[in-house]
């Protein structure tokens, strides 16, 4: 079975250079799990998702159900493991996905890949690639699980004040200034 | 000024309902925000991109550059503004763009709704869109920025191990256990 969320895997990997810029092996697997929660979630439900880790995941999400990083409905919980969950927003009952290292042993390139065995110069992206087509859901777990009340809500932010020093709007729950003029500035 | 990068107005408001599911007016404020970073940064350079908000921002930032949340190009710096900023992957000089309060007089009706001014339901959403689009460019500043060294480099996760708890794959950096079984899971 080639595909992913109904599409080939020409479509996919064409979807995938648009979106992510290139057909990245973990965007593959991302997308192999993704088809796998969606299988496994209630019919007809509104979901949310989790992406467990940065790399990756959250582009497969992105690119397969309604759930962005700027709609509020995909959350990066940033724990570093390969792990998606889609859940019911009002519910919180959710499919979780993650890899399974003792299924990996006929994938070996694949393997290799996902535990970092080898360097980047040492792999073959092409058969790393085969292999994670033709390994499809089987390397992956799915497991139920349910998500807290902080998850299901949508929080206001609250009042918007101009911040004092930098002069922009904020939102007032952060204190007297924002977040940045409290020190939590990216520039330098 | 009715276009967002070469996009027109019907075009945007087509994407941003595929994308990020309806045409929100944090969307469409994100739009002129990188329509005008894109013309402030040098031609030709490789950028990385910040949100400074969940809000929106991420995926006008996703819908009209190469940098997404799940490729490392978009990061998402939550301070709570509504601020957007791309910058030199290599060197770290960015471009910022943020809101001017002081410039939103001629539209009261985007200055209503980005200081939270109206309840929603007082909001006159087709007003409001409108207001976006005919202020265009107007309403934001332009700042020079310089990211400092930890935004500019490709940081590796470093070797992977196995949870000893729940037995999937995690950077060791984390430590003994991977960081959702040492309490930062997000299940309950």
């Amino acid at each position: 079975m080639d595909g992913i969320c109904g599409h080939s895997r020409d479509e996919f990997l064409e979807m995938a250079r648009r979106f992510h810029g290139y057909p990245a092996p973990g965007l593959i697997v991302g997308g192999f799990m993704v088809d796998l929660a969606l299988g496994a979630l209630p019919k007809g439900i509104l979901f949310d998702a989790i992406a467990e880790s940065t790399a990756c995941l959250p582009d497969a999400i992105q690119m397969l159900t309604p759930c962005t990083a700027g709609n509020g409905w995909l959350k990066v919980v940033d724990v570093g493991r390969f792990a998606i969950c889609l859940y019911d927003k009002h519910g919180g009952e959710g499919v979780r996905v993650f890899v399974e290292p003792s299924r990996l042993e006929p994938w070996p390139e694949m393997r290799a890949w996902l535990l970092k065995l080898k360097t980047k110069s040492e792999q073959d992206e092409r058969t790393l690639v085969d292999q994670i087509f033709d390994a499809g859901s089987r390397p992956y777990g799915v497991q139920r699980v349910r998500l807290p009340e902080a998850f299901r809500k949508k929080r206001s932010k609250g009042p918007i004040a101009l911040c004092p020093s930098c002069k922009e709007p904020y939102p007032q729950l952060a204190g007297a200034a924002c977040k940045a003029c409290q020190g939590e500035s990216p520039y330098d």
